[in-house]
């Protein structure tokens, strides 16, 4: 991803009626691809519309035959697509994307037509729920939070925005073949239909959102218990854990069965120390050589005293820039991010809690995907032994939970 | 690639007409993914009737009501399948493709039966056409040629050839939702339609699938002219072209503008003996840095010879295993076939010629993946300087075509 061909500013444009995840699967790709080091970003027409006009807009508002609503809302997304125009004017090579239903062909024509006067064909990507139940639960557990209704009762609430969903349904009018490149996603991922879709970007957005999914459920992630290496200081190596170490796993052990409602995915490094934490916790681990700790190299099993007193112009390269510093004959962050791919698709589709026993460069790497940090701050986040973190992925960020046990 | 989470053997499942792609479509995949690492092989029920029950069958032979050729295909098809069978319990992290029609609910019911005894859920990948014209060339260019053609007129055969696809059009029911994962390709990528398609592995096979098309056209790919490194026997480096360099540029424009039709696509790096020598054709070159050399890190600029005698652990390294040895900062091999991968996607979507100016250890790779070398082969390619390499990506295989222009 970090070197492509197909160049040039991207936009993908959402559409879809209401409560559809639209909002989600547009924060969750920006995420993905800032992460895989494109730069990207939404334009929600959601939010330019609470900043202009004010939250706490009636059903009513919202019906296509309500002529003052509609000059209101169609100002809000203009806003937002003037501001679109001036990012992607100042990102060339980045993704931007507009986020609001867009449900009708002349709005879509409208949107094709402003793009085409600065050469850019947008993709649109539409997200289609047959299932009532889906539609229901995404209303109760997205939208009564919103500061739409932050001063209403939950039933009056979901009543108005189903209201506000049935003005959208009279205009609807799905994507046809003839409208230029599309992704449609039926039931988050469970079918997708691609339209003129091609080159490397395009396809990679496919790869990732067929593998979405809108049921939350959480992710604990944990480094192995101390290790004999973390007592002399030394970096990498296969060493058992210290008694200490067996304790932390017992503890976590306890925790976790606490946490948990349903049985999680338990997944560990193919080394000692995360076998040795996991072995303590009731659930069959999964080994996977894609959590192994960044391989240092030839500096494997060294104290970072020792690189820097025997390899000082190594120690030195890797303190200008941590993220591209490749060990001798081992590995960078960026090297990890790349390796860690494939397990954060598989973490997207798993609809169970998944519990992660790793290590320090690799969870850095996975924390600043999920609590969408720069790749330039992932190798300096803090991920002290003997501290649980739990994360429940949303749309409307959930802020991450860190309990420590133990000393 | 070359660490997956969702292992375990995955078999493909060809469906459609004859005569729209399947074989293309299946043996382009099992390239791809051998070239990432990932054992796969094609096994083509077509070949088993040839093999056991020779070539030279008339249109009547696959008539469903004809109950002798019924037998007789279901026969070759339960030998292809059985050898399948074998194959997948052999390599536990392999992908199988089986390339038949399929046509039918039935057919498809009994290979999902006999997959599930070993726990395996196939994909069916379905080629739908809808322009005849695309199904007339392709039995002009592949079906004629074909041994059971061996003996036959053009006309004749096409004749043929069009009564045994009406055979199976007579049978032919296309995918539904209720029948398992698939993916079904309209016009070879035109449209994509997936169902329940999830995982790392499918969906970088649909990555791959839904930028192939089937319009030949050929490929020619180059070193850069002689450069002063090249005489000093230094590796890496931006050096300048010699007069030799020079020289070759010239007869290598001549012989491109006789060989292409249509203006090619003309890809170099964005290192100056590349670039210099792409000037000296008629038509404008698009630099990509995935097309520089493989890094050298620390040695860039050195000889072997001084590799040797300075860093006489890293030479040694490197002769033990030239794929997989990374430079001190620097690439291997493989680290290199990682950066091709978004360049060979955009080369299979190429419709018009493309020439490619690049280096040595990069058009190994490249080569590797278009003639289905190994990656155990791929570092020890002859790529000579001074020579052109022409492709004809092709589903029954063109050989490569070299010429030495020049001294």
């Amino acid at each position: 991803m970090r070197t492509l061909v197909d160049n040039g500013p991207r936009v993908l444009v959402m559409v879809g009626l209401p409560a559809r995840g639209k909002t989600y699967l547009a924060r969750k790709l920006v995420r993905y691809l800032n992460w895989r080091g494109v730069t990207a970003q939404v334009f929600n027409v959601g939010n330019y519309r609470r900043r202009d006009l004010g939250s706490a807009q009636p059903a009513a508002f919202f019906d296509p035959d309500n002529p003052v609503g509609f000059e209101a809302r169609r100002g809000v997304a203009q806003a937002a697509l003037d501001d679109l125009m001036q990012w992607v004017a100042h990102n060339p090579n980045g993704v931007a994307v507009y986020d609001a239903t867009n449900v009708t062909r002349s709005r879509r024509a409208h949107l094709t037509r402003t793009l085409a006067e600065v050469d850019i064909e947008p993709i649109f990507v539409e997200s289609i729920c047959t299932d009532e139940a889906v539609v229901e639960a995404n209303i109760r557990e997205t939208k009564l939070s919103m500061p739409d209704y932050a001063d209403a009762r939950p039933d009056a609430a979901t009543r108005d925005f189903r209201a506000r969903i049935a003005h959208y349904q009279r205009s609807y009018e799905p994507l046809t073949t003839s409208e230029g490149p599309w992704i449609k996603l039926v039931d988050v991922g469970e079918q997708v239909h691609l339209n003129r879709i091609r080159g490397f970007l395009p396809s990679r957005i496919v790869f990732f959102l067929m593998n979405l999914h809108i049921v939350p459920r959480p992710i604990f992630l944990m480094r192995h218990g101390e290790s004999a290496y973390n007592v002399q200081k030394r970096i990498g190596g296969d060493p058992d854990l210290t008694e200490r170490g067996r304790d932390f796993a017992d503890r976590a052990s306890q925790y976790l069965q606490r946490r948990c409602s349903t049985p999680p995915s338990l997944w560990t490094s193919t080394l000692q120390r995360t076998i040795q934490t996991a072995s303590a916790f009731p659930w069959t681990p999964t080994a996977l050589r894609s959590l192994d700790e960044i391989d240092a190299g030839r500096c494997d099993g060294w104290t970072y005293d020792e690189v820097r007193t025997q390899m000082p112009e190594e120690f030195a390269a890797r303190k200008l820039d941590k993220l591209r510093y490749r060990y001798p004959r081992g590995e960078s962050y960026e090297d990890v991010m790349d390796r860690l791919e494939p397990l954060i698709v598989e973490l997207e589709r798993q609809r169970d809690p998944v519990v992660i026993v790793a290590h320090q460069a690799v969870l850095r790497c996975l924390v600043a995907y999920l609590t969408d940090r720069s790749p330039e701050d992932c190798p300096f986040l803090e991920i002290p032994l003997h501290t649980v973190i739990e994360l429940v992925p949303k749309a409307y960020p959930g802020a991450e939970v860190r309990t420590e046990l133990g000393p």
